[in-house]
C-alpha cells in the first residue's frame, strides 16, 4: 500500500485537521472531531447537516460553508459516521428553524441518521439520495445507491435554505431534486482502504466495473476496457432511461472522478458525454467537472444528470463559499 | 494502459473541446485549438499568455480567465508547445499594453517560446518560473525546473494585470514571486503518457522517488517509502533552506497533488507540513490545496512556499474567475 500517511489509526484525524486549518476562514472542527461546522451560523435558518463514510472527499466537510451545508459528520473510510456524531452537530447548528439532513441512501448510514434524528430534541425531516442507476439492491444498501447527484442536492438545497426557505419546503425540494437527478459509474482500477492495507477489488489489466459503487463495490458486470465514447453511450443512456427527458430539457452535468483520474480524462468525457445528450435533444446548460465525489484514488469516473427547471438553476447559480464549490462571493 | 479515451491521437483536441464547451462562459476556443482565450478581453491591460505540455491540468488552460491569464498554449502531452502556437495566442489576445509571457523553465518551453517573442511584432517580456528545489540541472532544463508555484506567479501576477500595472512591473512582480517561492515533489507511482502505452518509469512496491519531476522524471534519489511526516520534513526543509525565511514570515502554502493522490492524503500533507513550519516560525496564512499542477495520474504530491509580503497577499487575495481557481466573484 503506498499512501501519504502516517499510521493507519491517524489518517482521519490528521486528514481532518489538515482540512480544518487549511479552511479556518469557513469552517471549524467540532469537538472530539465528530463534525466540521460552518463559520458564523445564520439564526433562524433551517441548519442542514450531512456526513458518511470518509474517502469521498471533497463530499461532505468541501461542501460545508455558506450556500451548502451546516455541518457534515466524518466517519470512518468507507464507515457510516455514528448517531451520537449527527446528534452533537446537529445540537451545534441547530439556530430555530430546525434540520434537514441529507444521508446518502446505505443502510449503515440510514440507520445511524435514523436513530440520531430519533434522539433530537429538535424539528427535523430527512432527504434521502439514491441517485445511483447501475442496480437496484446492492452490496451496502436496500434500493439504489446514493453517489454524486448529492452534491447537486446539497448545493441547490443549501441555497434555498440561504435565502430562508423553510424545513418543509426544502424538504420537498430536496426529494425534487434527488428525483431529478441520476448517475453511473465506471471504475478502470480499485481503490485502497488504508485499515485493510489491499486493493478492495480485483480488476484484469484490461477490465472495468461498469456501474461501479463508490466504495468499489460491484455494478452491473465487469467487462473489457472499451473507448471513452463506448463508456458515455452506456453511462449517459442509462441515465436518460431512468429521467426520460422530453427533447429540450435543459439539465446540469457533472462528470465526477472517482480520486484516480486525471482532468484530462474527465473532460475528454465531458466531451463524449454532450455527444450522446446532444443526440438526445438534450440541452447541458451548467457544467461541474472534477474529483467532487472520490473513491480514494479510485481510476474511473461517473457521470451525473440533473434535469433543472428555472428555479433549480438559479439555486445552482446562487452564491456558494465552500472549500471545494465557490462561486459568487 | 488503462485511461478513458478513445484513439491516443484525439486524447488532447477531444479534452481541450470538453473543457471548452464545460467553461464557455470563461473562456474560448482559439483557432485550430492552438490556444485557449480569455473572454471578454481587456483593452490596454497586458496580456498574459503560458503554455506548456499538456498533462498538468487544470496548468495552463485551467488558469485562463479575469485575474490571471489571458490566453494558454496546450503542447502535446508532456510537450512544448510550438512558437505559432504563442504567437497565434499573443495576436488574439494583446491589446495594446504589451504581453507579458509566463515561461515554465524547460529547455524546449524557452527554445520556443524565445522564437514566438523574436517573431512578435508587439512589446514583450518574459518571466521565467524555476521553483523547484530539488534539483540544478535536470532531464529537460539547464538550471531548476518549473513546477507548482507557476500557479502562484500566475495568479499574484494576474491580478497586479487585472488592476492595470504596466509590463515593466509585472516583469518585476514576476520575477520577485518566482525568487519568493520554492517548491518540491515526490511521487509514489509513475503516470503514463497515452501516446508512450505504458509507464514513464518504474517504481519498485516499497519505494518512491524524492524530488521528481512533473514529467515523472528523476529527482534527487530513489528510497524507501516512508512517512507522510517524514516526507514533509523533507520536501519542506529543502525548501525553507532555499527561501531561508526570517521566523514569522508569512507564506502561502500549496499542497499539490500530482492526479492520483486522494484529497484525504493531500489534507494530511497540509498538516503535517505545518507542523514543519510552525516549528521554524513560519506562519501560514494562505492555503491552497489538490490537485493544480499534475502529472497525469501520478501518485504523490508537491509542497509549494511563497514567502509574501502584503502586498502578494492583497493580490492573491484578489478576485479571479477561472475554470480552476475562482474566488472574489
Amino acid at each position: 500500500m503506498k499512501k501519504l500517511i502516517n499510521h493507519v489509526d491517524d489518517v482521519l484525524a490528521e486528514s481532518l485537521d489538515g482540512f480544518a486549518a487549511a479552511h479556518a476562514d469557513i469552517v471549524s472542527m467540532g469537538e472530539g472531531r465528530l463534525f466540521v461546522q460552518r463559520r458564523g451560523l445564520r439564526k433562524g435558518k433551517v441548519a442542514l447537516i450531512s456526513g458518511g463514510g470518509s474517502g469521498h472527499e471533497p463530499l461532505h466537510a468541501g461542501f460545508v460553508g455558506h450556500g451548502m451545508l451546516d455541518a457534515a459528520c466524518p466517519g470512518h473510510v468507507f464507515t457510516s459516521p455514528t448517531p451520537d456524531q449527527m446528534l452533537a452537530a446537529a445540537e451545534a447548528v441547530e439556530t430555530g428553524a430546525g434540520v434537514l439532513f441529507i444521508v446518502k441512501n446505505y443502510s449503515g448510514d440510514l440507520m445511524n441518521f435514523q436513530m440520531a434524528a430519533d434522539l433530537l430534541d429538535r424539528e427535523h425531516a430527512t432527504v434521502i439520495v439514491n441517485d445511483d442507476v447501475a442496480v437496484e439492491n446492492s452490496t451496502y444498501t436496500s434500493g439504489r445507491r446514493g453517489v454524486a447527484g448529492t452534491l447537486i442536492v446539497e448545493k441547490i438545497v443549501g441555497a434555498a435554505a440561504e435565502r430562508g426557505d423553510n424545513l418543509a419546503v426544502l424538504h420537498t425540494l430536496g426529494e425534487t431534486v434527488n428525483k431529478a437527478t441520476a448517475s453511473m459509474g465506471v471504475a478502470l482500477t480499485s481503490c485502497t482502504v488504508p485499515a485493510a492495507g489491499g486493493p478492495t477489488f480485483q480488476l484484469g489489466e484490461d477490465e472495468m466495473e461498469m456501474g461501479v459503487g463508490i466504495h468499489g463495490e460491484p455494478g452491473r458486470r465487469r467487462v473489457k476496457l472499451t473507448s471513452a465514447d463506448e463508456i458515455a453511450v452506456e453511462l449517459t443512456g442509462a441515465i436518460l432511461k431512468e429521467l426520460a427527458p422530453k427533447r429540450g430539457q435543459e439539465v446540469i452535468l457533472l462528470v465526477n472522478g472517482f480520486g484516480g483520474t486525471p482532468s484530462l480524462e474527465l473532460y475528454l468525457m465531458v466531451h463524449a458525454a454532450r455527444k450522446v445528450l446532444a443526440a438526445a435533444g438534450i440541452n447541458v446548460v451548467r457544467h461541474l467537472t472534477g474529483p467532487y465525489v472520490t473513491s480514494l484514488e479510485m481510476a474511473g469516473c461517473s457521470i451525473t444528470v440533473t434535469a433543472a427547471d428555472s428555479a433549480m438553476l438559479a439555486l445552482w447559480d446562487a452564491p456558494v463559499h465552500t472549500a471545494a464549490l465557490r462561486w459568487g462571493m
